[in-house]
Protein backbone atom coordinates (compact mmCIF):
# COMPACT_ATOMS: atom_id res chain seq x y z
CA UNK A 1 0.00 0.00 0.00
CA UNK A 2 1.66 3.26 -0.95
CA UNK A 3 0.26 6.64 0.92
CA UNK A 4 0.83 10.26 -0.53
CA UNK A 5 1.47 12.58 1.74
CA UNK A 6 2.28 16.65 1.69
CA UNK A 7 5.50 17.95 3.43
CA UNK A 8 8.81 17.41 3.73
CA UNK A 9 10.32 14.16 5.48
CA UNK A 10 8.83 14.97 9.41
CA UNK A 11 5.93 16.89 8.19
CA UNK A 12 3.39 16.13 10.85
CA UNK A 13 1.20 14.57 7.65
CA UNK A 14 4.13 11.95 7.43
CA UNK A 15 3.01 11.20 10.79
CA UNK A 16 -0.50 10.71 10.09
CA UNK A 17 0.22 8.87 6.87
CA UNK A 18 1.97 6.33 9.42
CA UNK A 19 -1.21 6.47 11.85
CA UNK A 20 -3.52 5.20 8.68
CA UNK A 21 -1.45 2.05 8.01
CA UNK A 22 2.25 1.53 9.78
CA UNK A 23 3.77 -0.33 6.97
CA UNK A 24 2.44 1.29 4.23
CA UNK A 25 5.08 2.93 1.39
CA UNK A 26 4.81 6.60 2.71
CA UNK A 27 5.67 9.27 -0.53
CA UNK A 28 6.19 12.96 -0.14
CA UNK A 29 4.44 15.56 -2.49
CA UNK A 30 4.88 19.59 -2.59
CA UNK A 31 1.27 20.24 -2.73
CA UNK A 32 -2.14 19.40 -1.29
CA UNK A 33 -2.79 19.09 -5.42
CA UNK A 34 -0.26 16.82 -6.08
CA UNK A 35 -1.35 14.74 -3.38
CA UNK A 36 -4.77 14.42 -4.68
CA UNK A 37 -3.11 13.92 -8.29
CA UNK A 38 -1.16 10.94 -7.11
CA UNK A 39 -3.99 9.30 -6.11
CA UNK A 40 -6.04 10.21 -8.77
CA UNK A 41 -3.74 9.30 -11.43
CA UNK A 42 -2.91 6.32 -9.23
CA UNK A 43 1.04 6.10 -8.28
CA UNK A 44 -0.54 6.09 -4.70
CA UNK A 45 -4.02 4.15 -3.29
CA UNK A 46 -4.55 6.64 -0.49
CA UNK A 47 -4.01 10.17 0.48
CA UNK A 48 -3.91 12.16 3.78
CA UNK A 49 -4.70 15.55 4.15
CA UNK A 50 -4.63 17.92 6.67
CA UNK A 51 -8.25 19.19 7.07
CA UNK A 52 -8.93 20.97 10.71
CA UNK A 53 -6.34 22.24 13.48
CA UNK A 54 -8.14 22.51 16.87
CA UNK A 55 -6.31 26.34 17.33
CA UNK A 56 -6.34 27.46 13.66
CA UNK A 57 -9.50 26.20 12.40
CA UNK A 58 -10.10 24.81 8.99
CA UNK A 59 -7.65 24.00 6.01
CA UNK A 60 -9.80 25.32 3.10
CA UNK A 61 -7.61 24.69 0.27
CA UNK A 62 -8.61 21.02 0.84
CA UNK A 63 -12.25 21.30 1.28
CA UNK A 64 -12.21 23.14 -2.02
CA UNK A 65 -9.84 19.94 -3.38
CA UNK A 66 -12.35 18.06 -2.29
CA UNK A 67 -14.92 19.72 -3.97
CA UNK A 68 -12.39 19.79 -7.54
CA UNK A 69 -11.64 16.24 -7.10
CA UNK A 70 -14.00 13.20 -7.03
CA UNK A 71 -11.76 11.32 -4.51
CA UNK A 72 -14.00 10.05 -1.92
CA UNK A 73 -13.03 10.65 1.98
CA UNK A 74 -12.56 6.87 3.65
CA UNK A 75 -11.54 7.74 7.39
CA UNK A 76 -10.03 10.27 9.51
CA UNK A 77 -7.19 10.37 11.95
CA UNK A 78 -6.06 12.59 14.30
CA UNK A 79 -2.39 13.88 15.41
CA UNK A 80 -1.50 15.55 18.67
CA UNK A 81 0.58 18.68 17.43
CA UNK A 82 3.63 19.32 19.63
CA UNK A 83 6.00 22.06 18.09
CA UNK A 84 9.77 22.64 19.05
CA UNK A 85 12.57 25.62 18.12
CA UNK A 86 15.43 23.79 16.11
CA UNK A 87 18.43 24.63 15.34
CA UNK A 88 21.90 23.19 14.22
CA UNK A 89 24.10 21.93 17.40
CA UNK A 90 25.82 24.79 18.76
CA UNK A 91 23.54 27.71 17.88
CA UNK A 92 22.33 29.19 21.25
CA UNK A 93 18.52 31.50 21.51
CA UNK A 94 20.72 34.65 21.53
CA UNK A 95 22.08 33.79 18.01
CA UNK A 96 18.83 34.06 16.52
CA UNK A 97 18.03 36.55 14.04
CA UNK A 98 15.37 34.56 12.17
CA UNK A 99 12.48 32.25 12.97
CA UNK A 100 11.25 29.70 9.61
CA UNK A 101 8.01 27.95 10.10
CA UNK A 102 4.45 27.33 8.03
CA UNK A 103 1.93 30.42 9.02
CA UNK A 104 0.10 27.51 10.71
CA UNK A 105 2.67 26.51 12.68
CA UNK A 106 3.65 30.21 13.52
CA UNK A 107 0.76 31.44 14.64
CA UNK A 108 0.41 28.05 17.29
CA UNK A 109 3.34 29.12 18.78
CA UNK A 110 2.78 32.97 19.40
CA UNK A 111 3.43 33.33 22.60
CA UNK A 112 5.95 31.92 22.76
CA UNK A 113 7.47 34.20 19.48
CA UNK A 114 6.56 37.35 20.88
CA UNK A 115 9.07 36.20 23.88
CA UNK A 116 12.20 36.37 21.19
CA UNK A 117 13.68 40.12 20.76
CA UNK A 118 14.87 41.02 17.76
CA UNK A 119 14.04 37.95 15.73
CA UNK A 120 12.47 37.93 12.40
CA UNK A 121 8.96 36.09 11.87
CA UNK A 122 8.85 34.35 8.48
CA UNK A 123 6.50 32.33 6.64
CA UNK A 124 7.37 29.51 4.95
CA UNK A 125 5.16 26.58 2.96
CA UNK A 126 6.31 23.35 5.57
CA UNK A 127 7.38 23.28 9.14
CA UNK A 128 9.40 20.12 8.00
CA UNK A 129 10.63 22.32 4.92
CA UNK A 130 11.87 24.71 7.26
CA UNK A 131 13.89 22.41 9.32
CA UNK A 132 15.62 21.28 6.19
CA UNK A 133 16.47 24.70 4.92
CA UNK A 134 18.05 25.44 8.45
CA UNK A 135 19.75 22.58 8.23
CA UNK A 136 20.64 22.37 3.86
CA UNK A 137 22.19 26.16 4.09
CA UNK A 138 23.48 25.93 7.61
CA UNK A 139 21.84 28.63 8.83
CA UNK A 140 23.58 29.72 11.91
CA UNK A 141 21.71 32.40 12.77
CA UNK A 142 18.41 30.83 12.39
CA UNK A 143 15.64 28.40 13.64
CA UNK A 144 12.82 26.30 12.69
CA UNK A 145 9.34 25.59 14.49
CA UNK A 146 8.54 22.06 13.14
CA UNK A 147 8.36 18.36 14.93
CA UNK A 148 10.53 16.26 16.70
CA UNK A 149 10.86 14.34 14.46
CA UNK A 150 12.12 16.63 11.17
CA UNK A 151 14.82 17.57 13.80
CA UNK A 152 16.24 14.13 14.11
CA UNK A 153 15.73 13.47 10.21
CA UNK A 154 17.64 17.28 9.07
CA UNK A 155 19.98 17.02 12.27
CA UNK A 156 18.67 20.04 14.39
CA UNK A 157 18.56 20.23 18.20
CA UNK A 158 15.56 21.66 20.13
CA UNK A 159 16.42 25.17 21.43
CA UNK A 160 12.98 25.55 23.14
CA UNK A 161 10.44 22.44 23.49
CA UNK A 162 6.86 21.80 22.92
CA UNK A 163 6.34 25.66 22.50
CA UNK A 164 3.19 25.48 21.50
CA UNK A 165 0.39 27.79 23.06
CA UNK A 166 -2.28 25.48 24.07
CA UNK A 167 -1.56 21.62 25.19
CA UNK A 168 -4.84 20.96 23.01
CA UNK A 169 -3.24 21.03 19.73
CA UNK A 170 -4.85 18.70 17.29
CA UNK A 171 -4.36 18.30 13.85
CA UNK A 172 -7.43 16.47 12.14
CA UNK A 173 -6.28 14.53 8.99
CA UNK A 174 -8.85 13.09 6.46
CA UNK A 175 -7.76 9.86 4.13
CA UNK A 176 -8.46 10.21 0.56
CA UNK A 177 -8.82 7.10 -1.96
CA UNK A 178 -10.61 5.46 -4.75
CA UNK A 179 -11.11 2.29 -2.80
CA UNK A 180 -12.66 1.87 0.81
CA UNK A 181 -9.50 1.54 3.62
CA UNK A 182 -11.22 -1.28 5.22
CA UNK A 183 -14.32 -2.69 6.70
CA UNK A 184 -14.86 -0.43 9.32
CA UNK A 185 -18.60 0.64 9.60
CA UNK A 186 -19.12 4.06 8.73
CA UNK A 187 -20.31 6.51 11.09
CA UNK A 188 -19.87 9.96 9.58
CA UNK A 189 -21.23 11.85 6.02
CA UNK A 190 -19.10 15.00 4.78
CA UNK A 191 -21.52 16.84 2.13
CA UNK A 192 -20.84 19.76 0.35
CA UNK A 193 -24.09 22.08 -0.67
CA UNK A 194 -25.32 25.65 -1.95
CA UNK A 195 -28.55 27.19 -0.66
CA UNK A 196 -30.91 29.23 -2.83
CA UNK A 197 -29.92 32.89 -2.58
CA UNK A 198 -33.10 34.08 -0.45
CA UNK A 199 -33.62 34.86 3.10
CA UNK A 200 -33.92 31.64 5.69
CA UNK A 201 -32.45 29.12 2.96
CA UNK A 202 -29.72 28.29 5.29
CA UNK A 203 -31.92 27.23 8.20
CA UNK A 204 -34.61 25.15 5.89
CA UNK A 205 -30.73 23.78 4.97
CA UNK A 206 -30.14 22.54 8.74
CA UNK A 207 -33.33 21.78 9.55
CA UNK A 208 -33.33 18.44 6.78
CA UNK A 209 -31.35 17.24 9.77
CA UNK A 210 -32.28 18.57 12.76
CA UNK A 211 -36.40 17.47 12.49
CA UNK A 212 -34.83 13.84 12.25
CA UNK A 213 -32.51 13.92 14.66
CA UNK A 214 -29.21 13.71 12.87
CA UNK A 215 -26.25 15.29 14.54
CA UNK A 216 -24.36 18.28 12.59
CA UNK A 217 -20.82 18.13 13.65
CA UNK A 218 -19.59 20.97 11.66
CA UNK A 219 -20.64 23.55 9.53
CA UNK A 220 -18.30 25.52 7.32
CA UNK A 221 -18.61 28.11 4.27
CA UNK A 222 -16.87 28.89 1.68
CA UNK A 223 -17.11 31.61 -0.96
CA UNK A 224 -17.52 30.35 -4.32
CA UNK A 225 -15.45 32.12 -6.63
CA UNK A 226 -16.74 34.50 -9.35
CA UNK A 227 -20.07 34.65 -7.45
CA UNK A 228 -19.02 37.33 -4.72
CA UNK A 229 -20.69 36.76 -1.14
CA UNK A 230 -21.99 33.21 -1.84
CA UNK A 231 -21.18 30.69 -0.45
CA UNK A 232 -20.39 26.63 -0.55
CA UNK A 233 -21.45 24.94 2.92
CA UNK A 234 -19.36 21.96 4.10
CA UNK A 235 -21.15 20.46 6.38
CA UNK A 236 -20.15 16.48 8.15
CA UNK A 237 -22.95 14.98 10.44
CA UNK A 238 -22.68 12.10 12.95
CA UNK A 239 -24.25 9.16 10.51
CA UNK A 240 -23.72 7.02 7.78
CA UNK A 241 -24.41 7.86 4.44
CA UNK A 242 -26.53 5.10 4.22
CA UNK A 243 -28.72 5.27 7.19
CA UNK A 244 -32.20 5.70 6.73
CA UNK A 245 -32.50 9.03 8.82
CA UNK A 246 -29.53 10.21 7.26
CA UNK A 247 -30.68 8.87 3.87
CA UNK A 248 -33.25 11.03 4.04
CA UNK A 249 -32.36 13.74 5.54
CA UNK A 250 -29.96 14.22 2.15
CA UNK A 251 -33.04 13.07 -0.05
CA UNK A 252 -34.78 15.88 1.66
CA UNK A 253 -32.00 18.56 1.16
CA UNK A 254 -31.55 17.66 -2.57
CA UNK A 255 -35.22 18.55 -3.22
CA UNK A 256 -34.16 22.75 -2.87
CA UNK A 257 -30.45 22.45 -2.10
CA UNK A 258 -29.04 23.76 -6.68
CA UNK A 259 -25.56 21.54 -5.46
CA UNK A 260 -25.38 18.93 -3.23
CA UNK A 261 -22.75 16.26 -3.08
CA UNK A 262 -21.31 13.54 -0.64
CA UNK A 263 -17.36 13.58 0.12
CA UNK A 264 -17.38 10.37 2.02
CA UNK A 265 -19.00 8.34 4.09
CA UNK A 266 -16.53 6.53 7.24
CA UNK A 267 -16.10 5.96 10.49
CA UNK A 268 -15.04 8.51 12.48
CA UNK A 269 -11.88 8.79 14.86
CA UNK A 270 -13.41 8.81 17.72
CA UNK A 271 -15.28 4.97 17.25
CA UNK A 272 -11.95 4.03 15.01
CA UNK A 273 -10.01 4.80 18.43
CA UNK A 274 -12.86 3.29 20.82
CA UNK A 275 -12.76 -0.17 18.30
CA UNK A 276 -8.77 -0.47 18.78
CA UNK A 277 -9.36 -0.42 22.36
CA UNK A 278 -11.82 -2.81 23.08
CA UNK A 279 -10.06 -5.24 20.33
CA UNK A 280 -6.70 -4.79 22.68
CA UNK A 281 -8.84 -5.10 26.15
CA UNK A 282 -8.55 -8.91 27.97
CA UNK B 1 -8.75 61.89 11.85
CA UNK B 2 -5.98 59.80 11.43
CA UNK B 3 -7.03 55.86 10.16
CA UNK B 4 -4.58 52.79 11.05
CA UNK B 5 -4.37 50.27 8.56
CA UNK B 6 -2.24 46.90 8.46
CA UNK B 7 0.74 46.93 5.29
CA UNK B 8 3.47 49.03 3.38
CA UNK B 9 1.89 52.49 1.59
CA UNK B 10 0.56 50.62 -1.74
CA UNK B 11 -1.59 48.33 0.28
CA UNK B 12 -4.69 47.18 -0.74
CA UNK B 13 -5.85 48.29 2.84
CA UNK B 14 -4.01 51.63 2.44
CA UNK B 15 -6.73 52.13 -0.85
CA UNK B 16 -9.40 50.71 1.61
CA UNK B 17 -8.67 53.35 4.19
CA UNK B 18 -9.03 56.33 1.84
CA UNK B 19 -12.51 55.19 0.84
CA UNK B 20 -13.43 55.79 4.67
CA UNK B 21 -12.12 59.17 4.38
CA UNK B 22 -10.34 60.84 1.40
CA UNK B 23 -8.60 63.33 3.45
CA UNK B 24 -7.76 61.20 6.91
CA UNK B 25 -4.65 61.12 8.37
CA UNK B 26 -3.35 57.13 7.01
CA UNK B 27 -0.70 55.60 9.60
CA UNK B 28 0.20 52.16 8.15
CA UNK B 29 1.28 49.13 10.99
CA UNK B 30 2.81 45.88 10.89
CA UNK B 31 0.35 43.68 12.01
CA UNK B 32 -3.41 43.44 12.36
CA UNK B 33 -3.30 43.20 15.83
CA UNK B 34 -0.88 46.69 16.02
CA UNK B 35 -3.60 48.16 14.18
CA UNK B 36 -6.58 46.97 17.05
CA UNK B 37 -3.69 48.30 19.01
CA UNK B 38 -3.63 51.70 17.80
CA UNK B 39 -7.23 52.26 18.14
CA UNK B 40 -7.69 50.85 21.23
CA UNK B 41 -4.21 53.04 22.90
CA UNK B 42 -5.37 55.85 21.17
CA UNK B 43 -2.87 56.93 18.56
CA UNK B 44 -5.81 56.70 15.50
CA UNK B 45 -9.34 56.68 15.68
CA UNK B 46 -10.29 54.46 13.42
CA UNK B 47 -8.78 51.48 12.10
CA UNK B 48 -9.60 49.70 8.20
CA UNK B 49 -8.88 45.81 8.97
CA UNK B 50 -9.55 43.28 5.44
CA UNK B 51 -12.38 40.45 6.85
CA UNK B 52 -13.74 38.84 3.51
CA UNK B 53 -12.87 37.97 0.23
CA UNK B 54 -14.96 37.02 -2.35
CA UNK B 55 -12.50 34.44 -3.71
CA UNK B 56 -9.90 33.35 -0.79
CA UNK B 57 -12.89 33.69 1.95
CA UNK B 58 -12.77 35.14 5.71
CA UNK B 59 -9.86 36.60 6.81
CA UNK B 60 -9.73 34.27 10.06
CA UNK B 61 -7.26 36.48 12.06
CA UNK B 62 -9.60 39.60 12.32
CA UNK B 63 -12.33 37.60 13.49
CA UNK B 64 -10.56 36.43 16.28
CA UNK B 65 -9.27 39.93 17.18
CA UNK B 66 -12.89 41.25 16.75
CA UNK B 67 -13.34 39.37 20.21
CA UNK B 68 -10.41 39.73 21.63
CA UNK B 69 -10.73 43.49 21.60
CA UNK B 70 -13.34 45.55 22.56
CA UNK B 71 -14.01 47.72 19.99
CA UNK B 72 -16.58 47.83 17.46
CA UNK B 73 -17.16 47.71 13.73
CA UNK B 74 -18.33 51.08 13.00
CA UNK B 75 -18.82 50.47 8.89
CA UNK B 76 -17.24 48.47 5.83
CA UNK B 77 -16.34 49.14 2.81
CA UNK B 78 -15.41 47.03 -0.49
CA UNK B 79 -12.72 47.48 -2.70
CA UNK B 80 -12.15 45.33 -6.05
CA UNK B 81 -8.58 43.45 -6.27
CA UNK B 82 -6.72 43.95 -9.01
CA UNK B 83 -3.06 42.33 -8.87
CA UNK B 84 -0.12 43.26 -11.19
CA UNK B 85 3.11 40.91 -11.64
CA UNK B 86 5.51 44.06 -10.58
CA UNK B 87 9.57 44.18 -11.58
CA UNK B 88 12.24 46.68 -11.84
CA UNK B 89 12.26 48.41 -14.87
CA UNK B 90 14.62 46.56 -17.61
CA UNK B 91 13.71 42.87 -15.55
CA UNK B 92 11.43 40.81 -18.06
CA UNK B 93 9.72 37.57 -17.81
CA UNK B 94 12.06 35.48 -18.79
CA UNK B 95 14.66 36.43 -16.11
CA UNK B 96 12.45 35.48 -13.18
CA UNK B 97 13.72 32.85 -10.79
CA UNK B 98 11.08 33.71 -8.13
CA UNK B 99 7.68 35.31 -7.49
CA UNK B 100 6.60 36.98 -3.72
CA UNK B 101 3.35 37.79 -2.46
CA UNK B 102 0.85 36.91 0.71
CA UNK B 103 -0.79 33.80 0.51
CA UNK B 104 -3.79 35.40 -0.32
CA UNK B 105 -2.19 37.43 -3.57
CA UNK B 106 -0.72 34.05 -4.45
CA UNK B 107 -4.05 32.16 -4.54
CA UNK B 108 -5.86 34.72 -6.11
CA UNK B 109 -3.66 34.48 -9.58
CA UNK B 110 -2.99 30.64 -9.36
CA UNK B 111 -3.96 30.07 -13.30
CA UNK B 112 -1.61 33.02 -14.01
CA UNK B 113 1.59 31.79 -11.87
CA UNK B 114 1.17 28.02 -13.05
CA UNK B 115 2.10 29.99 -16.88
CA UNK B 116 5.56 30.56 -15.01
CA UNK B 117 8.00 27.44 -15.81
CA UNK B 118 11.32 27.64 -13.07
CA UNK B 119 9.96 29.91 -11.10
CA UNK B 120 9.73 29.63 -6.99
CA UNK B 121 6.42 31.07 -5.60
CA UNK B 122 7.58 32.79 -2.16
CA UNK B 123 4.65 33.09 0.33
CA UNK B 124 5.48 37.21 2.57
CA UNK B 125 3.19 38.83 4.96
CA UNK B 126 2.09 41.09 2.52
CA UNK B 127 1.89 42.24 -0.69
CA UNK B 128 2.82 45.48 -0.81
CA UNK B 129 5.69 44.50 1.27
CA UNK B 130 6.63 41.72 -1.38
CA UNK B 131 6.98 44.91 -4.43
CA UNK B 132 9.29 46.37 -1.30
CA UNK B 133 11.73 43.85 -0.94
CA UNK B 134 12.05 43.38 -4.83
CA UNK B 135 13.10 46.88 -5.11
CA UNK B 136 14.67 47.65 -1.55
CA UNK B 137 17.02 44.61 -2.30
CA UNK B 138 17.34 45.36 -5.96
CA UNK B 139 16.13 41.73 -7.40
CA UNK B 140 17.17 41.41 -10.79
CA UNK B 141 15.61 37.87 -10.95
CA UNK B 142 12.12 38.57 -9.00
CA UNK B 143 8.61 39.90 -9.44
CA UNK B 144 6.22 41.30 -6.86
CA UNK B 145 2.05 40.01 -7.03
CA UNK B 146 0.69 43.73 -5.83
CA UNK B 147 -0.74 46.89 -6.96
CA UNK B 148 -0.41 49.24 -9.41
CA UNK B 149 -0.07 51.84 -6.67
CA UNK B 150 2.82 49.64 -4.95
CA UNK B 151 4.12 49.39 -8.26
CA UNK B 152 3.88 53.26 -8.13
CA UNK B 153 5.42 53.49 -4.80
CA UNK B 154 8.18 51.30 -4.93
CA UNK B 155 9.28 51.92 -8.55
CA UNK B 156 8.62 48.98 -10.39
CA UNK B 157 7.25 48.54 -13.31
CA UNK B 158 3.86 45.58 -14.47
CA UNK B 159 5.32 42.45 -16.31
CA UNK B 160 1.49 41.50 -16.63
CA UNK B 161 -1.49 43.47 -15.08
CA UNK B 162 -5.15 42.26 -13.93
CA UNK B 163 -3.64 38.26 -13.30
CA UNK B 164 -6.40 37.66 -10.87
CA UNK B 165 -8.01 34.41 -12.08
CA UNK B 166 -11.14 35.97 -11.40
CA UNK B 167 -12.53 39.64 -12.46
CA UNK B 168 -14.96 39.63 -9.35
CA UNK B 169 -12.42 39.35 -7.03
CA UNK B 170 -13.87 41.77 -4.13
CA UNK B 171 -12.28 42.63 -0.65
CA UNK B 172 -14.59 43.86 2.01
CA UNK B 173 -12.87 45.70 4.79
CA UNK B 174 -14.45 46.13 8.50
CA UNK B 175 -13.87 49.71 10.02
CA UNK B 176 -13.41 49.33 13.68
CA UNK B 177 -13.15 52.55 15.95
CA UNK B 178 -14.51 54.08 19.45
CA UNK B 179 -17.18 56.17 18.28
CA UNK B 180 -19.19 56.37 15.49
CA UNK B 181 -17.66 56.95 12.06
CA UNK B 182 -20.93 59.26 10.72
CA UNK B 183 -24.54 59.47 11.03
CA UNK B 184 -25.71 56.84 8.49
CA UNK B 185 -28.46 54.59 9.63
CA UNK B 186 -27.18 50.96 10.57
CA UNK B 187 -28.66 48.15 8.78
CA UNK B 188 -26.39 45.39 9.30
CA UNK B 189 -25.19 43.91 12.80
CA UNK B 190 -22.56 41.54 13.26
CA UNK B 191 -22.28 39.16 16.34
CA UNK B 192 -20.29 36.10 17.98
CA UNK B 193 -21.87 33.57 19.70
CA UNK B 194 -21.57 30.00 21.04
CA UNK B 195 -23.83 26.89 20.90
CA UNK B 196 -24.32 23.96 23.96
CA UNK B 197 -22.44 21.21 23.35
CA UNK B 198 -25.75 19.10 22.23
CA UNK B 199 -27.05 18.21 19.05
CA UNK B 200 -29.65 20.50 16.74
CA UNK B 201 -27.95 23.67 18.67
CA UNK B 202 -26.90 25.60 15.89
CA UNK B 203 -30.35 24.73 14.13
CA UNK B 204 -31.52 26.70 17.36
CA UNK B 205 -29.43 29.32 17.28
CA UNK B 206 -30.31 29.95 13.14
CA UNK B 207 -34.09 29.80 14.12
CA UNK B 208 -34.53 33.17 16.09
CA UNK B 209 -33.67 34.91 13.65
CA UNK B 210 -35.51 32.65 10.50
CA UNK B 211 -38.90 32.34 12.94
CA UNK B 212 -38.49 36.44 12.23
CA UNK B 213 -37.57 36.81 8.99
CA UNK B 214 -34.35 38.63 10.22
CA UNK B 215 -31.88 38.11 7.02
CA UNK B 216 -28.85 35.56 8.19
CA UNK B 217 -26.16 37.36 5.21
CA UNK B 218 -22.97 35.41 6.56
CA UNK B 219 -22.20 32.11 9.15
CA UNK B 220 -18.71 31.36 10.30
CA UNK B 221 -17.81 28.89 12.30
CA UNK B 222 -13.90 29.83 13.89
CA UNK B 223 -12.45 26.49 16.49
CA UNK B 224 -12.30 27.65 19.87
CA UNK B 225 -8.76 27.07 21.66
CA UNK B 226 -8.16 24.77 24.36
CA UNK B 227 -11.51 23.09 23.40
CA UNK B 228 -10.94 20.92 19.96
CA UNK B 229 -14.01 20.99 17.36
CA UNK B 230 -15.75 23.57 19.72
CA UNK B 231 -16.81 26.47 17.87
CA UNK B 232 -17.48 30.11 17.98
CA UNK B 233 -19.65 31.09 15.79
CA UNK B 234 -19.48 34.73 13.54
CA UNK B 235 -23.26 36.08 11.93
CA UNK B 236 -23.59 38.73 10.05
CA UNK B 237 -27.43 39.40 10.45
CA UNK B 238 -29.46 42.09 7.80
CA UNK B 239 -30.95 44.34 10.71
CA UNK B 240 -29.79 47.19 13.00
CA UNK B 241 -29.23 45.38 16.53
CA UNK B 242 -31.98 48.10 17.86
CA UNK B 243 -34.66 47.31 15.46
CA UNK B 244 -37.73 45.55 16.80
CA UNK B 245 -37.58 42.33 14.93
CA UNK B 246 -33.72 41.68 15.39
CA UNK B 247 -33.82 43.05 19.13
CA UNK B 248 -36.16 39.85 19.78
CA UNK B 249 -34.08 37.55 17.80
CA UNK B 250 -30.92 38.76 19.77
CA UNK B 251 -32.76 38.55 23.14
CA UNK B 252 -33.78 35.06 21.94
CA UNK B 253 -30.72 33.32 21.32
CA UNK B 254 -28.92 34.96 24.68
CA UNK B 255 -31.64 32.84 26.18
CA UNK B 256 -29.40 29.43 25.48
CA UNK B 257 -26.48 30.90 23.96
CA UNK B 258 -23.74 30.09 26.63
CA UNK B 259 -21.96 33.49 25.15
CA UNK B 260 -23.48 36.13 23.04
CA UNK B 261 -21.47 39.31 21.91
CA UNK B 262 -22.49 42.29 19.64
CA UNK B 263 -19.63 42.94 17.59
CA UNK B 264 -20.96 45.90 15.52
CA UNK B 265 -23.92 47.50 14.11
CA UNK B 266 -23.36 49.92 11.38
CA UNK B 267 -24.59 50.52 7.56
CA UNK B 268 -23.88 48.40 4.87
CA UNK B 269 -21.92 48.79 1.87
CA UNK B 270 -24.45 48.48 -0.75
CA UNK B 271 -27.15 50.77 1.51
CA UNK B 272 -23.92 53.42 1.54
CA UNK B 273 -23.28 53.23 -2.03
CA UNK B 274 -26.75 52.92 -2.75
CA UNK B 275 -27.13 56.39 -0.37
CA UNK B 276 -23.83 58.08 -2.09
CA UNK B 277 -25.77 57.41 -5.34
CA UNK B 278 -29.01 59.08 -4.94
CA UNK B 279 -27.25 62.27 -3.20
CA UNK B 280 -24.79 62.10 -6.44
CA UNK B 281 -28.11 62.11 -8.68
CA UNK B 282 -29.50 65.40 -10.15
Amino acid sequence: MRIAYQGELGAFSEAAARLVHADAELVAYRSFEEVFGAVDAGPASYGVLPIENSIGGSIHRNYDLLVEHHLPIVAEVELPVVHHLLALPGVGLGDLRRVYSHPQGLAQCERFLRTLTGVEIIATYDTAGSAKLVADDHLIDAAAIASARAGEVFGLMPLASAIQDFDDNITRFIVIGRRPLDEAPADKTTIAFTVPNVPGALFKALSVFALRDVDLVKLESRPIPGRPWEYLFYAEVGSARDELRCARALAHLAEFAPMLRVLGTYQSWKSRQKATRSEMAP
